[in-house]
This record gives C-alpha cells, structure tokens and sequence, in this order.
C-alpha cells in the first residue's frame, strides 16, 4: 500500500509552531509547485498547491524557517479530516533547495 | 523541480475512453487509498481519495480494464486547471496488484 509524494515547492505561508494536547510539535504550511512535466508522451506547463504538515521534532527544528524557501517534501497524502477529503501532505522529510 | 507520486488505490470509479480535440485517448478515473503511514515518528491510519487520468496509448490499453481493481500509480500532481485548484494525479506508469 504504497503512498509517497516527492514533491520541490515554495512555501508560500507557514503558521506558528504549535502543540497537540499531547505535546507534540506540528507546523502547518501551504506550498505551491511548478514545473514541466511529461505524461503519456505529452509534455506540459504544471502547477499545484498542497496544505503541508510537518510533525515531531523536525517541526520544531524548521519552525519559522520554512516561508519563503524551495524545498523537497518527502511524505504521504491523507485527507485532512474524516469530513474533509481535501489532500494534505504529511511531511516525513524536508530538504532545503538553494536557490 | 520534482513532483512524484506513487500511490496503491482502488480504482473506484472509471470514466469511458475519450479523446481529446487534438485524438489523444484519455481515461478518467477516482482512487481511493487506505493504509498504515508513520509521519514524526507517530504511525497513524491514513485515507484518501483522489482523482486520476491516464493518457495516450496506455489509456487505450487499459480502458474499460480499471474498475474494482488495485493499482499502483506513479504519476504527478497538478491542479484540475487554471480555475480549480482541486489536486489530481497524472499518470505516467499503471501496476496492477494482485489480489
């Protein structure tokens, strides 16, 4: 059951570190992606935004560090609740991109 | 620039074979994904549906073949189209997982 996003986008707007009731550190972000890509033979223009979550101690480590910079996002969609089926990227891995 | 999915799901939903203005066969379809995912070192079950489209020859090949079956997709993520930002996978390899 496989499920992994690579995916290189700007983060266009990271909210404040801030703690589940059970204390664990989580940040929330919106990145947005552009790029050329190529799909069965036929290339084109592509663009997409995605709602990120980063949890544990890497939120705590990037926390105000995100906006504003490319970054590689490794994770997994889910969607983001039971009654909202829109898609957010749960973040295992964060590389920063030099620009 | 990277942007890759790979994603098992069930196909769920699938759309007859069409073509585009310009003869390119396309097939829509709807996924839905479940599985067990650790994010910050929390594991947690995980859902989402999104919607997928297959183009050029495989789209031919597999048309009227994906409904009710698991698949693996790789692909990448875009945004519908210029004024619906809603996220969908763009194929570029089908795998199909034996039950």
């Amino acid at each position: 059951m496989q499920n992994r996003l690579v995916l290189t986008a700007t983060v266009e707007r990271e909210e404040d570190l801030r703690y589940t009731p059970a204390g664990i550190p989580v940040v929330q972000m919106w990145v947005r992606h552009q790029s050329r890509q190529t799909a069965g033979g036929f290339e084109r223009d592509v663009a997409c935004e995605i709602q990120a979550v980063l949890i544990g101690e890497d939120a705590r480590r990037y926390a105000g560090k995100l906006a504003g910079n490319t970054v590689t996002l490794t994770g997994f969609l889910s969607q983001r609740s039971l009654k909202n089926p829109r898609l957010v990227l749960n973040i295992e891995y964060v590389e920063f991109v030099k620009g």
